[in-house]
């Protein structure tokens, strides 16, 4: 029944206008038509087409993916796309690759770290693509630790050059994507090294490989370090391995904005001060909480319809079996991710805000709110990605068996994602920077350092102390001043609790050490405070459109009451809550997943995804699964023959019992 | 540095005899000399050989798989290995294929469910291969309602046999393994119709294709359904699509131990009890908790080993860093997931005992303890698969960006292992089958109904409910009474109190479907509570060599305590333990992990794994991680030729600013 509805039941019982939720998930409509406009014409493109790609070994799918660079590059010219068209094309693509690196790395650090004449030379070409290049940070034996690099970049005055060296085994290069088989250049991370001292990690722009043959300049040893975790996913990147054996640039090649070294060999600060670098990562910080709203709600749209496909137990004589998605259970474990993928979404908006903010002070020489925001970009970027990796799995685990097929999507989908957990700062090492700036936060308000931003509360943090949920009935639980109310108190004494730990140790390095896994629970919970107080925010906007502010609201009190019942520990310990206001809030929470049913097909309808870009059989917007199912298992190249490669050889001589004889 | 052991500083610091552990892991001298045996033998076979299989294709890795199997094959005969050595060997090969179900589940199969005349025909050429055999219950649009499965079985008198017959789309049968490609056979469970009349589901022997030329027979369509999650993986199986047009089988072929069809097309009942069915089950999931700690453990050999040869910050003056395994962060993660590996270990051998027990007590028609049992195996397999498939996750996050490399062996293991969190019971399904054994145990406690074997604790409910635990120093945690009391009163309470909920519905299926989620919860404390009780009895049996037990006591106590601090909501809202218990508990914790620190290498070298198991350059024994991790990445099939496949056609073009001529 090819063009049949089969969710269009589902559909009828929303509460709101889809096409109004549409909007508010894009940001504003002219975001929500430039995204539908694009990710339209990728999906029809059959350039682009991706159905197969779980089944190709990794050359194939390398040069599938260079095939889909060079075809975005051209569409791009053709239809002369600007930056944010173009991004966005690349991104509905939908596969990683190169110029991801190239775009999202390279051509950002010239801008950032280069100097004006750095600047005017490299970036025509990088625009044009005359040359690709990547970002070569990570060693072999070192990631989180940028400061503990080894490569070493020894000025030279006789020739006015760096020699570029890789001194050890462990001070190879080590993952950069893009570098393992086609970056032409790379900003290469290294110890500068002048007159026999080191003055630390600085970024230098690397020729690899010659423009003319591709094949490595002298000195140079590069390569592809593997296959990585799961189907397709990662494996469309060449993540590289680069070693140097005193490889020489001209000077003019260090990327000299903030430090330089002069033709005498001298090492001089610019007048640019070197928190430019915080307001970068507050940027990429940024757009990965938006990645990770994106990555959540695509695993949760499968999710959703799929569990409005599926029948399982409940049949009353013969009737149809009882749709997944009415189980409580389901419920439980589904509708909390939903709710997740729209907290993260707003939390991610008001981030882009944060960053727009943060480089306008920047650019007037006010500092005061930078650490602030980095820590609570850094924050954000460890719960949001550790949530949706979770997410993920769990989505795949709410399809059941068929969840772990390929053609679901989600196990590339969870795959691909993953890394987001670990590159930019691993989670675990974010969340003690967090604690670290909530700490002296603390430690400070006495010295009447007032607290900013997102630690404004702190600055009420007697009476937080004092403080006492007044919740009497369930209902209490959707006021959200008593929500916001309960996560600052208990955000504010975990907090505190530990900072009083940690003023009885003589060495407070050994204390913050000591005392790490609280550190990082309660760097947790302000985190959460803060997305939880993001939504409420939000809903206290103009939201257009009738029933979408009273949905939100809905979902916005899943999520707070979600994150209260799982750290429930936290919140009765801190005795913020009472036994019975927590069993209240659970009731709730409870009540509100019978708001969210009727509306769930068209709350994950609003994310606007074309089947290309969901990649699965299972969250087909027509819900057709079953026949799509079946269709795609003959795909397999297993069914290209009936006896398969390999049966004569090993599984006939069993079956005849001639294994004695048998060549293996 | 070939041959240098990195890690021996690391073994000399252990509090015991590794040797001891191992035995104590292994369960006696016996099963570790078996496994370490066969383990040795089949990683010295090079056609054993595993580490190149990520990146082999489809149809390679299947191929592969054969060539494994029948090697397998041939050293069984050749050494003449018995039934146990036989599946230790298959286990050690660590390749998903169809000889598991040939064995786990057709086998099986027709010795429990086929009669002494079926078993006489079939068995002998099931043993001798010269049927190869799966399992064809789940369809496409079936998984956990056996009960609801739509293939007919339909008598014909006037034959004298079945017609088999899938009579929608939906019933094909989907997921088998083995039947995608191989099987000759398949136990096919379809809905018995008699005279117009439905019996139910029942299991039927039916051959799929030709003992010839391995076609498949008249009125059959199969296939494979599909790449699955992950690099290699589940994808050396072939998982099968299955549908029957009107396939005749001879009455004969029904598995009639239990019920039978007569020649007149009487449907009868014999003397044996359907019970038997439930022995079945807990056999099986006894093996997959078993299984669960194997998982685990390989995980968490390999995070440790890597988490001791992995540096990180913390370098004093160009000394090396520190060890990634000496931050608390660090071990607040893996500790408890070492711990847990032997808890799953021990409370496997326990089930062991009980599938023996229970046995017993069948055979002599006693079915009083059945149902607990049952009960308590399915709630067992649902914890510890969950744990478990998180717990290996953890561990690849816990290698930082290296666990995300297939060389790792973590990304594999994780693919292959999820799987186990659905088959063989949805684990939140099961989680409620634990839940409403627990109720009806509640509920009946009034009326005499002593409650048996794991639920025996339900006797002492109205003691428990008053329960208030008199820890007063962090060290009371340490005493197993103090810990078992608390984790029986909240187990007992969240029981107490679902059932009180569920007493104010006056439809119960009703309630039990609103409070399912709150029953999911109290299902999950109560298999805790068995775990840490069989931890605790363990360590209560006599336990050889210095040293040993006292470790296994600290494990003990972090198993426990990490619970109780992860469900610190649930102890503090029953009211089992106050705040400031809980922090007692929690502080307890945390001195723990520095007695598991020195022991940390030997405990997981006492698994016994080879290198060529773990698959795992980051866990190799030697601890020679780097060196590898750089030989490995030039393997790569991306490697082959320093220009890649694609570069001249797709990346050249960009290059050289000719990509609107470009032919793509």
């Amino acid at each position: 029944m090819e063009g049949v509805d089969h969710l269009a039941f589902e559909r009828k019982k929303a509460q709101f206008d889809v096409n109004d939720m549409k909007i508010v998930w894009a940001g504003s409509r002219q975001e929500f038509e430039l995204s539908d406009r694009i990710s339209r014409l990728v999906a029809s493109d059959p350039v682009f087409q991706k159905d197969n790609r779980t089944a190709l070994d990794r050359k194939e799918l390398f040069k599938n993916t260079l095939r889909k660079a060079a075809h975005a590059w051209k569409r791009i010219i053709e239809l002369r796309l600007n930056e944010q068209e173009a991004s966005k094309l690349r991104s509905f693509v939908d596969q990683p690759g190169f110029t991801d690196l190239h775009w999202g790395m390279f051509v950002p650090a010239i801008k950032g770290q280069g100097t004006d004449e750095q600047q005017e030379k490299w970036l025509p070409l990088a625009n044009n693509m005359q040359i690709i290049g990547c970002y070569a940070q990570t060693e072999l034996g070192h990631g989180s630790n940028v400061q503990g690099l080894e490569t070493t970049a020894t000025f030279d005055p006789k020739t006015d050059e760096f020699i570029i060296h890789s001194p050890t085994l462990t001070s190879s290069k080590w993952w950069p994507g893009g570098l393992g088989k086609i970056s032409t250049h790379a900003i290469v991370y290294a110890r500068l090294i002048t007159d026999g001292q080191d003055h630390g990690v600085h970024g230098f722009i690397v020729q690899l490989r010659s423009l003319d043959d591709h094949l490595p300049l002298p000195g140079i040893t590069v390569g592809d370090i593997g296959m990585k975790f799961g189907n397709a996913a990662y494996n469309s990147m060449d993540n590289g391995v680069l070693r140097f054996d005193h490889v020489r640039i001209p000077r003019n090649q260090m990327l000299m904005r903030v430090s330089q070294v002069t033709r005498e060999g001298k090492f001089v600060h610019s007048g640019v001060p070197r928190q430019l670098i915080y307001g970068t990562m507050v940027y990429v910080r940024q757009a990965i909480v938006a990645d990770a709203s994106i990555a959540l709600s695509r695993a949760v749209c499968i999710a959703t319809r799929y569990s409005a496909v599926r029948r399982q137990f409940g049949s009353q004589k013969g009737g149809p079996e009882t749709q997944v998605i009415d189980y409580k259970t389901q419920q439980a474990r589904l509708f909390p991710l939903l709710a997740s993928a729209y907290a993260f979404r707003f939390v991610s908006e008001w981030l882009k805000w944060l960053y727009t903010d943060v480089t306008q002070k920047l650019q007037a020489n006010d500092f005061s709110t930078l650490p602030e925001a980095h820590a609570c970009t850094a924050g954000l970027k460890s719960l949001t990605t550790s949530a949706t990796a979770d997410g993920i799995e769990e989505c795949r685990k709410l399809c059941g068996g068929h969840g772990y097929l390929c053609s679901s999507g989600l196990p590339e989908l969870f795959a691909v994602y993953v890394p987001a957990c670990t590159y930019e700062g691993d989670n675990t090492v974010l969340l003690l920077q967090v604690a670290r700036y909530l700490i002296k936060t603390i430690t400070q308000l006495g010295s009447g350092n007032k607290p900013v931003g997102t630690t404004a509360y702190f600055a009420r943090v007697e009476q937080l102390m004092q403080y006492q949920s007044d919740v009497k009935r369930a209902e209490d639980w959707l006021k959200p001043n008593v929500v916001i109310e309960a996560f600052e108190a208990r955000a504010a004494r975990m907090s505190a609790a530990v900072a009083q730990n940690l003023s009885k140790f003589t060495d407070p390095e050994e204390g913050f050490q000591e005392l790490s896994a609280d550190l990082v629970e309660a760097a947790a919970a302000h985190c959460q405070l803060i997305v939880v107080s993001k939504f409420i925010e939000k809903l206290q906007q103009d939201i257009p459109g009738n029933g979408v502010k009273q949905q939100l609201e809905v979902l916005c009190s899943v999520y707070a009451l979600f994150l209260l019942h799982n750290h429930l520990g936290d919140f009765l310990s801190t005795g913020c809550i009472t036994q019975k206001q927590g069993s209240l809030a659970n009731e709730q929470l409870r009540s509100l997943y019978s708001q969210v049913r009727p509306n769930a097909i068209a709350l994950v309808d609003a994310f606007n995804y074309t089947d290309h870009l969901l990649g699965s059989v299972l969250g087909r917007y027509d819900g057709n699964v079953y026949p799509k199912l079946y269709e795609e298992a003959w795909k397999d190249p297993l069914n290209d023959s009936v006896v398969p490669d390999g049966f004569k050889d090993h599984v006939q001589p069993i079956l005849r019992q001639q294994i004695r004889n048998a060549r293996l």
